[in-house]
């Protein structure tokens, strides 16, 4: 990733703003203090005849998990703040239509680095994620802040 | 289009390699000597709350047009051979996924400049269009050069 040009970056800009998806949720998971947690993830989606390309910018990028899925189609996934937060601040320069979506995303990251076990501020962190919605075409999501805020209360989780 | 930086076309290209579509096309008009034409054009489609991504764009290459259809998508198309020959040129260093049928389609249109009303050498770049079908994930077209030489032949044209 340290030999990004910058003509890569802006392909992958602009690549990222006609086919790509940077997409934050919230995920159940009783492996975490508060019952969810935030996952942040940029996928690219391809038809599996060109996961060429995929696989190409994988190596570019260096992090990132590329499968084949059974319908046809080629998922490259990056997930986790550090490398979603490190690929939005070299693409941000360049970005377009989810110049925006991607700022808000580094929002995200940051409340998320500042949640330190506080509730308070894990809902707040959930808050922003909600926000998406409105900034993507993601269908209804099922988990949101008020689905959390309910299940700390119901487990008295504090 | 003169000011174009590279990073620009880096990013169009990306763009285009996400999101958009280099078509070509053998469309049925009596006013064309054969009976057809080669229409080559290239195409950008948005949900019009995003035309003001593609009414940029337009402002930055100079041609084209732009139009929001009554489905809730925005259309800008960049139609003729000079045109789309100029912009393919200046994105050629930065296509990836569209790269090799960009080439095919600048073929086409150094074919389509050599026809001089021959009837072959148009012939000859129908069959080029077809081409394009493997390359692309177009339905299945109604017009190829099988229908033009049936045309050229049961109306006697030479």
């Amino acid at each position: 990733m340290k030999n990004l040009t910058d003509t890569d970056k802006a392909y992958i800009a602009g690549f990222l703003d006609g086919d790509g998806s940077i997409i934050s949720q919230i995920v159940k998971s009783k492996d975490y203090r508060f019952g969810f947690y935030i996952r942040l993830s940029i996928t690219f989606i391809q038809k599996t005849d060109k996961n060429w390309f995929l696989n190409n910018l994988k190596d570019q990028l260096k992090f990132g998990t590329l499968r084949d899925r059974n319908d046809g189609f080629s998922e490259y996934v990056i997930v986790s703040s550090g490398p979603v937060e490190f690929l939005l601040i070299q693409l941000l320069p360049y970005l377009k239509i989810k110049r925006r979506l991607a700022l808000h995303v580094l929002k995200i990251i940051e409340s998320k680095r500042n949640i330190n076990n506080n509730k308070l501020l894990f809902i707040e962190a959930c808050s922003l994620v909600d926000e998406t919605i409105s900034m993507t075409y993601s269908k209804k999501r099922s988990i949101t802040k008020e689905v959390v805020v309910k299940y700390l209360d119901s487990n008295n989780i504090q």
